[in-house]
């Protein structure tokens, strides 16, 4: 059985951004200020430092009910008992990752357009769980990502995804300010709304109420 | 069961060096001149790349009995299925990644000092198989790895790796000139004296009979 999945706010850390707080202190808070689920992303570090720093954050998300995600890194997420695993259309292919992960474990999938979405939609059911849109608006913390599907590609998406019985949450750009725009999907992403805020908890508390 | 490994002319893949002949076509052309053991190594490629790149060398070496390890991704390794996994000592401890390929994968890990071999020999028996010792000399595909061990210094690692039960190969600036320098071993790698020559059958052979 795959653990329960509540998206609604979705933390992708960034060790830079966390800064000498550190990621794991950094996903405390949020976490206390309302996050529900958590990915740890970190695109630099060696496989033995995410494969620490992904023990980290698990030992801080410890009954706490919100789930942990591994970017891309399907070994990692193994040996680390994660609850899923978040890869990207160039990472490995979803049905090889299922294959991997086995039954038990989330899988989300990066889709940023029809055709990729489309990706994920012809996977036999069970293979993905959830799609991450986007980016909605572009983003500082992935400037290959394109210029941005805007509120009203997200929805359209998400409505193709939910019709295809997969969850979505939108990334990409997601602050305050602009989370009450993000509609169709369910939950948003963000990675320096809460990673680079001077007081995460509380970030995590307005992103919760903006929606 | 592990596979058989004859580790004694290891080829260590370079997409860049093999050029537009494709690292396949050179693999194929070293197989012929007398590659026992092959590892795909391309640490600039996607996880799919890489996968895609494994599956492709895979096919070639179907039915030679050369083994196929991948260096560092274990879960490229795991899908492709190939024979073992190659880690240096910023990968996956060793330990983890002898648990996540189950017994009958061949493990090697890198090794460049006695503090890093002493790490593989106070593994449980039969968690690693091989150790890559190196740099020999000091090598442009490498320029992280150090100035080199020198033939003496590999010599004395290896004598310590076999009274410990472990295989030897030596890594790191070997061409057919310094082959024969090189003892102690039970093999010897390359990259770019097979990546890199017109001929790689050629190279292989002149590499084989130059030990």
């Amino acid at each position: 059985m795959r653990p329960p999945f509540d998206p609604a706010l979705y933390l992708v850390t960034d060790t830079a951004l966390a800064g000498p707080r550190g990621v794991p202190e950094v996903v405390r808070a949020a976490v206390a200020g309302g996050v529900t689920a958590v990915q740890v992303r970190d695109k630099t570090a060696s496989r033995r430092e995410l494969y620490a720093l992904t023990l980290a954050v698990k030992e801080v998300l410890a009954g706490t009910g919100v789930v942990l995600f591994v970017n891309d890194a399907v070994d990692v997420a193994l040996l680390a008992d994660a609850d899923g695993v978040h890869v990207g259309q160039d990472d490995l292919p979803a049905a090889d990752v299922r294959t991997l992960v086995g039954p038990d474990r989330l899988l989300g999938l990066s889709a940023g357009s029809d055709d990729e979405l489309a990706v994920a939609l012809a996977l036999p059911p069970g293979t993905v769980d959830v799609v991450g849109i986007g980016p909605v608006w572009s983003t500082p913390t992935k400037p290959d990502a394109g210029t941005g599907l805007g509120p009203g590609g997200v929805a359209a998406l998400a409505a193709k995804a939910a019709a295809g019985g997969l969850q979505s949450v939108a990334i990409g750009g997601i602050d305050v300010e602009r989370a009450p725009l993000v509609t169709g999907v369910d939950g948003i992403c963000v990675v320096s709304a809460i990673c680079a805020a001077p007081d995460p908890a509380a970030a995590a508390r307005a992103l919760r109420s903006a929606r």
